[in-house]
């Protein structure tokens, strides 16, 4: 007996039948005697049809308003799902974000989850019901309905799973789990069988779009496992969880590739102090979400400053960027779209001097130049040209031995 | 200056064009000076959509859940009507039927309203934005997301402009107005240029379509004139309010027609006291809406019952009056779905005897045979076989002067 949260993403709840496939499994798990709290995303495009059609509609679409609009697909999927559960006998409520108490900030559309009471789940628990709520949603401490942003059923599920005290997330997606590397570019990648919330944190910094960053957060600092696993197979996925690897496992975790970033590099800049903060403070006044920044030394007097950020931003970083530069007497400003972001995340890597130049090696041996370096202590990335990227992975992938380990055929520690 | 609700159909919002043109009609009101606040339906088919989606997802559909799943529908239409607004310089905000403090009994699907507390709306009011609300639903005195049933929308708009002490309230909905017969029946049915209360109420209850009982007991209720017109063609619709018919209005308003409901006979019922509680408490806990009942005087010892019911509920119906019949001794029960209702409405009746016998008279010359009368002091009834239905309206309509009178020429009183 325990408290399990479910979260089905919006491919594993598209269709009447997938909703059918998805309360049968949640009946199986109830009739194993846990108790379940379940969240849900809208079901497949309704999100994206929802915003076509505000489109369609009106230039104009404040956040308040968006709200209003998307919130509404998480609660017809959280009402289906709870209608098909009582066609399995299974008692079962659905709940807004609202109704569950899921406090939040006034920003809307990408709103801060500030407190969850949870009253109505507990209730509802304490009852014998399965609780499923709607994902992505919470009610500001002002009233209004408010989104936490795209993905963030994921948030919903591993807030509600730390503030209920569950004993395990699981995350239903739509892949089977956390690899090695995109399978998609790296044929040889394999999936993890467990990854540490620090590891996975560093992972989703990196451009991995498994799970969000701050679900992640979420379920480290209230210390729940999360495994992340498709509604398509049923077959076990990946646990994230605080356990340290053993000696046994490899120093590199994973390959992470992220392609959605752009470049700015502000040249021959006046070498004094100062000069960062007039940079950077304007672009964090535009919410512009800088990743890599690069300095360095001088050595004439004036410096290079590179920074990445989301393709997106590129436009009004330039602006901002050209404007300071005229300000502070800098030579030119220069972009570069054609990007990748290449990183090696592994906790082994603290025990484990070296990586970072056995990485630069084998880029070399390839023949692939590197623009950018950055490093924390359990990862290593570079950004280097958007064509090498598919050739550094696959690469980094043999180099490190993530070809040929079979991790995930060890026996699974947690009883699912 | 004044305050007006507006109130949109399905078919008025049914995409985003038509939201667009909605959007300007709000915008002129409100620039003409007036306030506003806006209730909205569901858009089109949606409401239909997402109950085909609950068919397919189970059989088993609580209130409770069905009210979660269907309020979704007029919240998106709020939040789009809304933005086009905001689009428009017109400074709006919308709200679900629980923001505003629509509170209502427990009876999902079918909730009454209890109170409607409308602070939020006033405060907008106040703050000069226009409110646009999610029709058709409310909050229960249990905190649960409650619906009012089909059409309550228009419910929803009545009950505001009553709360509000709104000036008028404004029905916009897929007919030009309320018409002296069904056009498709009666080619020469016109539009009425206004109807009392009371007309109307007897017009809904003698299956008329156009405005729900229950919205117009509401006006009527707070003195509130509706305006029931179409949001294709924005012409003058048809005012309903308390005023009295002149005595130069025709005595009779319209002819409505229903063929929506059956009829159950129970033959040779056993004449003594308690014979007509056994057979209708029964029915009223099964929650059958019985419309007419006819009993004739005993003259063997036995009577005949006969009574209407929508058809949708016949086949339950019988099944416990059968039941009721074999407990009673009553002889045998019947039925008949081939049944027609026409009713005659009109204020007039009640200063002017004869118009039932004159009804009577017309029917007999067109050789339509007459199965069951019921009148009120303002309308006459008569059940009639179905295949006699669109002669019977004709007929009528003719000998009741209501195919040359030209009401809707006259000049309007009222400001639009």
């Amino acid at each position: 007996m325990g408290l399990i949260v479910q979260k089905y993403g919006g491919t594993s709840v598209a269709d009447p039948d997938r909703i059918r496939e998805v309360a049968d499994n949640i009946a199986i798990t109830r009739r194993r005697g846990d108790d379940v709290i379940v969240v849900v995303s809208a079901m497949g495009k309704a999100t994206d049809n929802l915003i076509a059609l505000a489109d369609r509609v009106s230039s104009i679409q404040s956040g308040r308003e968006m709200d209003m609009l998307l919130t509404t697909g998480e609660r017809q999927t959280a009402a289906l799902v709870t209608m098909a559960l009582h066609e399995r006998g299974v008692d079962a409520i659905s709940f807004t974000g609202s109704q569950v108490g899921i406090i939040t900030d006034t920003a809307h559309r990408k709103a801060k989850i500030v407190e969850v009471k949870g009253d109505r789940v507990r209730a509802s628990i304490a009852d014998g019901k399965v609780a499923v709520i709607a994902g992505f949603q919470g009610v500001s401490t002002a009233k209004e309905i408010t989104t936490m942003g795209r993905g963030a059923s994921d948030l919903t599920a591993s807030a509600l799973a730390g503030a209920m005290d569950a004993d395990a997330c699981e995350i239903y997606t739509d892949v089977t789990g956390v690899f090695t590397a995109d399978p998609r570019l790296v044929p040889r990648a394999r999936k993890l069988r467990r990854v540490h919330f620090d590891e996975m944190l560093e992972m989703a910094g990196a451009g991995s779009r498994v799970l969000a960053m701050r679900s992640v957060e979420f379920a480290r600092n209230h210390d729940v496992p999360l495994h992340v696993r498709s509604a398509f197979t049923w077959e076990p996925g990946t646990w994230v969880s605080n356990e340290e690897p053993s000696v046994e496992d490899p120093i590199i975790s994973g390959v992470v590739t992220d392609m959605s970033e752009a470049k700015v590099t502000v040249l021959g800049v006046p070498d004094r102090p100062g000069i960062s903060a007039a940079l950077f403070e304007p672009l964090a006044e535009a919410n512009v979400n800088v990743d890599m920044i690069v300095q360095n030394t001088s050595t004439d007097g004036t410096t290079d400053i590179s920074f990445t950020m989301p393709m997106a931003d590129l436009r009004e970083s330039e602006s901002i960027v050209q404007r300071v530069a005229d300000d502070i007497g800098a030579a030119s400003v220069t972009h570069d779209d054609g990007i990748a972001k290449v990183s090696l995340v592994g906790a082994g890597m603290k025990s484990s001097p070296g990586i970072a130049a056995k990485m630069f090696r084998v880029l070399a041996d390839a023949d692939i130049n590197i623009q950018m370096i950055s490093t924390s202590t359990i990862r290593v990335s570079v950004i280097l040209p958007a064509p090498d990227m598919e050739r550094a992975a696959r690469s980094l992938h043999s180099a490190f031995g993530l070809d040929s380990a079979a991790d995930y055929s060890a026996p699974l520690p947690e009883r699912r």
